[in-house]
């Protein structure tokens, strides 16, 4: 975020001399606001708000940004919370929070560090009783972080490697490893019971599946031990007899005890940035917040709009969001987002007061430094004048050097949150030329 | 249209029991009306419509759609067009009009016939006067069946050959051709004044270029003869001297007695397609006429607005006219709307009250007897359990199969028109639940 605010400053600084240079920097207010939106604390105070508790109040987050998270939750709540857990990744942990006991553990494979991290929050919540409050904070990365297996380490890793190999997908693996789990598929929430449990989820799957997310320790499961057994017999798994007993013990179909509010999601990521354009003067039209296709073609769907509303008589603004996929064919350096961008520039060739940019939230778009791409009606000719065939570089998945050549590299550094991408076309239309 | 009037006609007959089949219905309905709109006759009907031409008048046709486009202005203005010439494919000519003179020639080669029909065309423009008005037909096709060339029919397609085989793009292979026409760059306009001319325009290229379609014998040109030569020195083009001074010859840069209408195009395919929603209940949203992406990515990208809007609570349309691409990895049967539609079945499985379907308007998708393709929520589960993994079907290039089984082939029969291609989103929404 510090890097976006350099950015920001510096675009201000140096003004604008062209409208596209104007439109960028509407852009920049725009990721501003939209990753603003989907902070943890910015997303769980918004959870928070306004909600009265009664009894003891007690909180266990897990995931990526669970620090985050337990302390925007300690800001709202204060010493009405009693005690906590945190589980999260190696170095995640940016200091103590009163009250809180805090796990740095393993990510994306378990270790015991996870284990030890998620006893104690299963020894924090025996014994609450009717009438109190389980805060459950839960964010991406939750599956490796909170897990206690009811198998050894060993087996449930061997298990875990069966399943890959023998190309199951990962409804097929969520079944039978939920069965493996003391917390997974529901069983969280049952320890917790009969107190309630209030659970935020910070969701990074599209579509927000509540039992997918961190595989859904707070939510009713919906697979059975016939499947998790017909998967283990279409795959042949070797299974030790306690494995097996376990894939035959039913998951909760049903929970009294469990509310949930999604609050960061890429759905809020659009919302946020929709609401950002509404303020400077755009009208947006959120077109998705599920978007999966290929990161080009997406890209080349999204120019395709802008040509048709490009002579539009009043600001506009189309919105995806979602999480697109390469398409590997080069060996070069690059993301989903940049990709996405570069592919809108060729469409985009030409138009004046056009924009498009697309931004991983996490401030990291594949293996690079770089958030995501911006371009607009300018970008293609000035590569085509360096001798840049942009289709070669998509070909070569080299969108990085390419965007870096044309001022098309968002740079944000991390973010602290990640509820996948949000792409942007804004077009100011005739009477917005300046 | 036969074949559809048939299609709408057994979906009447059959009624329908559940929401799908009732909004299929109502693609039908939409499909019937934006394909009626872009057919010759009622595109040259609304060209025409309220129009008062003093003087002498007459006719030339040129293309695919000549024929039609010719017999639809004789209904209109009868014995106010003093004659006619037609030039239109092999085949393409269905019978006499009174006082047109009719010629079937070579497409997509010309050949001595397009020559000898141009050149009625050339001996019936001269010598109109001022005041006098040649109505100028044109449809795809154009650039073959419309042609007087300058050099011997056989310099002609020598260099034709040497340019594609030099890899040079359209824009530069046209700059020099139009050189070597003597009616296509602006030129045949050229040669009607000092009459007018009113060029109707059934576009079947993307945007409309006017300059592109049949090479705009009536359209300004943009290019220079300074480009034509750095094209013939570039790709080293073995040329005769008489060929290289055509090349020095300038074409017209502006014509002050040309008014060009553009009447059948994918935009009007949209526009009613958009119309027929709105009268059914849908609120239209034409995203795009200028689609151009691979044909399953648009169908992703479709199906994943559809999954962000299926909770509407009015009926939505979403639109997108154009012309996708399909990447060919497999050997099977299928054409761009097939597989757009199969690629959006898997996005939208499960949704109810949900249809998307796409297809070409000339009825003829890829080289398959179907349109098109038709899919709802039901078509990936009926797809599954017949084994079929869509998928699989997708990368081997064979959506016709595969859709022949659910319901999912679009069957028009040929409709007499070309203006390429539209896809449409239509969701009930919740408050559509039958």
């Amino acid at each position: 975020m510090d890097r976006l605010c350099d950015m920001l400053e510096s675009i201000e600084e140096k003004g604008w001399d062209t409208m596209e240079q104007s439109i960028r920097a509407d852009a920049g207010y725009i990721i501003a606001r939209a990753l603003r939106a989907v902070q943890p604390d910015a997303a769980v105070e918004r959870a928070l708000r306004g909600r009265r508790f009664g009894g003891r109040v007690v909180l266990v987050a897990a995931g990526k940004a669970a620090w985050q998270m337990a302390r925007a939750a300690h800001d709202c709540l204060g010493d009405r919370i009693d005690r906590g857990v945190v589980v999260t990744k190696y170095g995640h942990v940016l200091g103590p929070i009163a009250n809180f006991q805090c796990f740095e553990a393993g990510h994306p494979v378990p270790d015991e560090n996870s284990f030890r991290g998620t006893q104690a929050a299963i020894d924090l919540v025996e014994g609450l009783g009717e009438g109190d409050q389980v805060l459950f904070l839960l964010s991406g990365g939750g599956s490796a972080l909170f897990e206690k297996p009811l198998v050894s380490g060993e087996e449930l890793q061997d298990i875990t490697g069966q399943l890959l190999a023998s190309g199951a997908d990962i409804v097929e693996m969520n079944t039978v490893r939920k069965r493996l789990s003391a917390v997974k598929g529901g069983r969280f929430a049952r320890l917790c019971a009969p107190a309630g449990v209030l659970a935020v989820v910070l969701s990074d799957i599209l579509g927000d599946p509540l039992d997918m997310i961190a595989s859904g320790p707070a939510c009713p499961d919906r697979s059975t031990c016939a499947q998790a057994l017909a998967v283990a017999e279409r795959y042949r798994l070797k299974l030790s007899g306690e494995a097996h007993r376990l894939l035959e013990q039913e998951t909760p179909k049903a929970l009294d005890n469990v509310e949930a509010e999604i609050t960061g999601s890429v759905r809020e990521l659009c919302g946020a940035a929709a609401a950002a354009c509404r303020e400077l003067g755009y009208r947006p039209v959120v077109l998705t917040d599920r978007l999966c296709c290929q990161a080009r073609e997406a890209g080349s769907f999204l120019a395709s709009i802008a040509r048709s509303h490009g002579d539009t008589r009043e600001p506009l603004a189309f919105l995806a969001g979602g999480e697109t996929v390469v398409r590997l064919t080069g060996r070069g350096k690059g993301g989903r987002n940049q990709e996405l961008a570069l592919a809108a520039a060729e469409g985009i060739a030409g138009m004046e007061g056009t924009v498009v940019f697309s931004l991983g939230s996490d401030g990291t778009d594949g293996p690079t430094d770089a958030a995501g791409g911006i371009v607009d009606g300018t970008t293609a000719g000035r590569l085509a004048e360096r001798g840049v065939s942009i289709y070669r570089v998509l070909e070569d998945n080299d969108a990085y050097h390419a965007l870096a050549q044309a001022d098309g590299l968002l740079m944000t550094g991390p973010t602290g949150t990640n509820v996948n991408d949000v792409a942007v076309v804004l077009l100011r239309g005739r009477s917005g030329d300046a």
